[in-house]
């Protein structure tokens, strides 16, 4: 019977979840891959705290380069999170021959190029479902299923904490503010929560994405990428009478050649599946040439979800090397062919349909100065709502959708606008996505 | 570079999608697999109609042996439907040492166990990806996804001409005669379109994933499958009022032990991600252990988005033929232990709650024996409905929604109350799913 070894750098939340999976399936994944999947060694600079999981005498260790170095392990989970010492471990462990699972988007992002080359060069592979959407088998589907087919963009739910706080602001109500209080009491924020609410972990995402549904590098840099922490409750509550909810989104849609990329808020229109999109789940809609639209939906973290899609990395792998296969299914076309980061349109020439919450002072002729200015930037209006008196300071609220409209032109309108002593505030501009990609 | 042989036995609809992608996509296909794909011969009775794609010389024949005979025939594709003479075709080319990909439901329900137990004698594959729910990669998911995860039920929209009819009479009413005439000459609907609207073809469908998701086999006798041609514009229109749409649901959940497994019109929570799911769309709601609930969503048929599911099946098998790989997912359990049918619940034990429309006389006191009726069989109601006089000769509708109750005591109450004589109509049932599985 044959044996693979498997040791985990990293025995976070998801490590400890891999190992709690290991341990009770060993008998149907041996079924399932022809081989015994041992856990043999576990490396994390805490070994001391109790994690609700038993490991043999010996399988904990502080020194992650026992296992790195261990000419026995096959497979290396890597589950630390972050850049650094995350890319030094998965480029050691692809150096010495072991093949790599992670779940580290953050890394993939920014260093993704390097380390499928480096695999690719070493003849092992890097598995990552688990990178993207937790549970949800998105990265397979993108690599096996659509293998002929051709992504002609796909629209994301990818941070499970900022849904999970705009959910809650539809649903309840409440501020910004205190839900992330609350998130972070309940865990489903952590005690930094800049990466989750400012988008940063969604455009991690959609560059790991745009890589396999374009074949090409998408930088961070690329990415416009917005938060969700200047969203209101009226912004909440005007959408939702206008027939939209508002998600983060991470939009990617193009061609080889030109792509846009972008992670903000978006008003979803509520008969959209993505609408129904609620709590910390996470779902990407796909649309390809051949199958047209999918969505592909579930939990996006969590011990057990995440905890699931790095074992059926693992139990791929292993398939692969009990039959002794090896760069199965491909890396990313770039990383192959060396190809230069993909073009990406500026965001000030993307045209879409926006959502404006203006606060003007209660006076005559502002609606007629704001719309004035907007026409003479090419803005038409679709519809406007103006609501009793409700902000500070004999201030109004004024919500507009526009048509299409040039992310440059609207820019170039507002700042005139928000120059003119009637207003009040900064205009609040949130993109609109219909959903058709 | 290695050259793989394929060939296509039935050139319909999905083998001619399987053809152009195959040609169009050949370079590509290269370079995710390792192999070229040639289309070497295509089998089918009808060589003559013209289908939009341009064959080699020599590659078209009237003679099916021709290529299950050919030794230099990798893989062949099974796109013949039904069951005989697929059925011949799939055992002949798997003795004959190929790989089959077969989008063939029927076939797999009816004789799944013989076939893969003869792929596996024969040491070749048999993918099936495109047989469920057309271009969603839900065969990849269960078998590869799910590996290490244990599947505690699932819920699907399978059928895409039921969705649709069913979506016109919600969306813009009417009834289901008229509207399955007009799917018909669309091109939604079959000439005969029994398998479709009575939910034959979904329980084939349920079949497949169930010996998947539980590891075990399900006969279609064990499968309660009723369809949706009874479901009227009154009972839309109810179920939309009290905040349900109707979908024809294929439903399994349980256990090695015990599993549901049924077909039937289902009334779903509009908060549902299910009921979303419109127009000619399928839809699998799955929940596992690990994981819990996902979704996998997109078009159940059609030459594309079939075509593309094919492809990636032969992709697959290209990558392990190029590997030297074999078997390299296993067949289901049931095929490899020899294991017999999984125990299903029978449908009259099953506890549900229920919508009822009853049509009885407008007179006094029909309410309370109903309800009396009811209560004796230890149904009670959570809310009932009467409206105007609608129906013919004096008749009132009264609608019910109950508690859950036992299929079998409900069966005995109807019996007993449409044998009233102020009943002037059978009732009618539908089922009520909440969709928490």
């Amino acid at each position: 019977m044959k044996k693979i070894n498997i040791g985990i750098v990293g025995l976070g939340t998801v490590g400890t979840g891999v190992a709690k999976i290991l341990k009770k399936n060993r008998a149907a994944l041996l079924q399932q891959t022809g081989a015994v999947l041992e856990l043999k060694t576990v490396a994390d600079l805490d070994i001391k705290t109790d994690r609700g999981v038993t490991f043999k005498k010996g399988v904990l260790t502080r020194d992650a380069d026992r296992l790195l170095n261990d000419p026995e392990i096959d497979i290396v989970v890597e589950l630390v999170g972050g850049i650094e010492p995350a890319r030094t471990f998965v480029l050691k462990a692809l150096n010495n021959g072991k093949h790599v699972v992670t779940a580290n988007k953050a890394l993939l992002a920014e260093h993704g190029l390097e380390i499928y080359r480096t695999a690719a060069g070493n003849s092992v592979d890097v598995a990552f479902e688990a990178s993207v959407a937790g549970g949800i088998p998105i990265i397979r589907a993108m690599r096996e299923s659509f293998v002929s087919d051709r992504v002609l963009g796909f629209s994301g739910i990818l941070n499970g904490t900022s849904n999970y706080i705009l959910s809650r602001m539809t649903d309840s109500g409440g501020e910004f503010r205190a839900i992330l209080k609350d998130a972070q009491k309940q865990g489903y924020a952590e005690a930094d929560p800049t990466f989750d609410v400012e988008g940063i972990d969604a455009a991690h995402k959609l560059a790991v994405l745009a890589g396999l549904a374009f074949g090409r590098h998408v930088t961070m840099k690329q990415i416009y990428t917005e938060g969700i922490s200047k969203i209101t409750p009226l912004d909440i509550e005007f959408a939702r009478e206008l027939g939209y909810r508002i998600k983060l989104l991470a939009v990617c849609r193009g061609s080889e050649q030109e792509i846009e990329a972008r992670v903000h808020p978006a008003l979803i229109p509520e008969t959209h599946l993505l609408s129904g999109v609620k709590e910390a789940f996470n779902a990407v809609f796909v649309r390809t040439r051949d199958v047209g639209p999918t969505m592909f939906y579930g939990k996006g973290a969590g011990m057990m979800p995440t905890g699931s899609a790095v074992t059926a990395d693992i139990a791929a792998l292993a398939r692969d090397i009990v039959q002794g296969a090896v760069n199965r299914v491909p890396p990313p076309l770039y990383a192959v062919k060396k190809l230069p980061p993909i073009k990406v349109k500026p965001v000030r020439d993307t045209v879409i349909r926006y959502y404006l919450r203006l606060t003007a002072a209660d006076m005559p002729g502002v609606l007629s100065k704001i719309s004035g200015i907007l026409g003479r930037h090419k803005i038409s209006i679709s519809s406007v709502i103006q609501k009793g008196r409700r902000a500070r300071g004999g201030a109004v609220p004024i919500f507009m959708l526009t048509h299409e409209a040039r992310e440059a032109d609207l820019q170039k309108a507002l700042r005139e606008i928000d120059r003119l002593s009637m207003m009040k505030q900064k205009t609040m501009v949130i993109r609109i996505e219909d959903g058709a990609l």
